[in-house]
């Protein structure tokens, strides 16, 4: 059993994260899953397919930590087991956002296989909670894309028990993930991160 | 005779689809046209030449299969026909967007003629009604573009009876044409489109 | 002698048009200046050097074709004389606008000197009054920058005087002008002409 | 001691600042931070870490020209000494911004080391205060990105004592430093850096 304000208020978060996703372009034609948590077992999380900068109060529903609705009769994301992977090993994550902008999916697609996505000396690093300088190195895994959800969810929670200090991951062709104690701290990470693809790919338009 | 609250409603969605459209730049300058199904026999459609961010209760009118007016005195759009030949061969669409955007000119201007634009590996593609997996390919036919409306209607009405399964097309320095079962359907095509022409170019601008 | 309404309807298309331009970024940092016809001897013109997204009523004054203040104390925009030679060779012009956005700036740089720009097989071009067909060519004068504003007023004279057809003109490093009978049919022009700006730039980042 | 009704209109030229700068897309992710002069002694500056769209009241604070905060337990933006050091050898700034843009971020990493960005032929170099010819060249000095403050803040001190009339200066992966008499001088300075850094930026695009 879950506390119900909690939800409304972790549902509150999500909704009018979405709004500004949307609105900035990083959600369109309703790709993208967001969450947020309501306790150590349960997690609010967006409904399959629905229109992310027009989320309401029916869009929102509950799962627990191995993804089963809860007093719900609706289908939450495909992607609900990468959420709940994370919320397992981050005891302290309490909101994950999945985007979907043309920045994040061309770059993803332009990265050789098996390597990661390097960034350095930009400040906006700092942005990353836990980064104090430009003087080091943000390393963005990329997973290859599939619709095998079970097996990525997998491959991410081997990944991010081994790399905790990572804020994030791209799925290539796909889109990102990331993560943070507050819904604000995760919001902060889309942006900076977006503001970073769109720098590595602007640089590559000049420098191929 | 067709149901004049029908014709309210579709005017409707073609009205809020034109501030959307407009607000996001795929229908500058009076450019662009759409359409909504009242019934079997009748669509409403967008009076010629009018602004499609400013779109009133006066801009949209109706006209039967055939392209001719309907209880109205007003001039539809001159591309009419290549709306109304998609609502012949497709009994269940339900509208048709027409947009006109500068990723969409400038691709279709790059591509090769006589192919047509493939889509591969994008996840965005399942946002498309039917498509389940990113590992298929989206083909994008490219139509020359031509002032004689009624060869282009009858040349894209031969082209989707055999590709059904296709939904849209690009019209070489012009524009796209998408449809679907609703207006928000339909939306949701051209959302994607964009999104996918965005990476497409992109990816050319670094990989020429 | 002018009407003191006209001048007040003049004011206000210019005012809106300000918001709209300012709004979509071609008229920054107190660039750019606007005009509409009051009459055969009197336009309502900017005042020098006020923010284009938030014009009020006093910033808009009234001049006369030689360019002079009439029942004012303000300075009109610095390029005052650009607009009164286009009123006296185009009887029926009814305004003007001169817009600074990044993409006319950095194509009228590109392009090479003594050269217009020309567009060819757009759809879009039939955006402006009178083209029937994207199988024409549309050609835009680049007019070298200069702050000698009646030498260029007069380079401007003309040549419009010799090929009024053409439907505005490009300064180099600068910006562009264009105009039309009414305001709406102006701000049309300027759409048209910022989306084909964008499409040769779009182009040529693929095609160098 | 400070006037606190000269502080409110400094904190509130700060906050207005802030939501524009943020929905320009120039001071993403808690990025960025602005300061207003209140008297010769005293500066309104940003607190730390705050988001710039969203600075209300509590988010202004008052320091000395010394960088010491002055009835506050905040700790002042990271960078105060960047402003301090501005208004102590400038007595007639009253307003600076420093912003961290995607086009500042990029152009400065691609410039050679020890050299300025040079801007020449740009009409729009008139909208700095003192520049009446785009036959000038405008130059912007870009320092390199250190976590070491106070070792910047004398360097930036020594250069523009030595170059009074540049109006701004770029960190190297970081972003922009503008200032002006005013905060709305100091706003349209930004606007012309931003519109500049692009145009440079497109051109290297097609260019490299």
């Amino acid at each position: 059993m879950f506390d119900v304000t909690r939800y409304a208020v972790a549902a509150d978060s999500i909704i009018s994260a979405g709004r500004f996703l949307y609105g900035r372009g990083w959600s369109p034609a309703t790709s993208s899953n967001y969450s947020a948590r309501i306790d150590e077992n349960h997690i609010a999380i967006t409904v399959s397919g629905r229109h992310k900068g027009e989320l309401g109060s029916g869009d929102v529903m509950v799962v627990d930590l191995t993804g089963q609705p809860v007093q719900s009769q609706c289908k939450s994301s495909a992607e609900t087991r990468l959420h709940t992977v994370l919320y397992q090993i981050f005891p302290d994550v309490g909101a994950i956002l999945h985007t979907h902008s043309v920045k994040a999916t061309v770059l993803s697609r332009l990265l050789p296989a098996g390597k990661p996505l390097s960034l350095e000396g930009y400040e906006l690093q700092k942005a990353f909670s836990g980064v104090q300088t430009h003087e080091s190195t943000l390393d963005v895994p990329v997973f290859e894309n599939t619709q095998d959800i079970d097996a990525l969810a997998e491959q991410t929670k081997c990944w991010f028990e081994q790399h905790p200090e990572q804020p994030g991951y791209l799925i290539r062709g796909h889109g990102l993930y990331t993560w943070g104690k507050t819904m604000a701290d995760c919001l902060r990470h889309v942006e900076a991160f977006e503001f970073l693809f769109e720098c590595e790919l602007e640089t590559m338009r000049v420098r191929p």
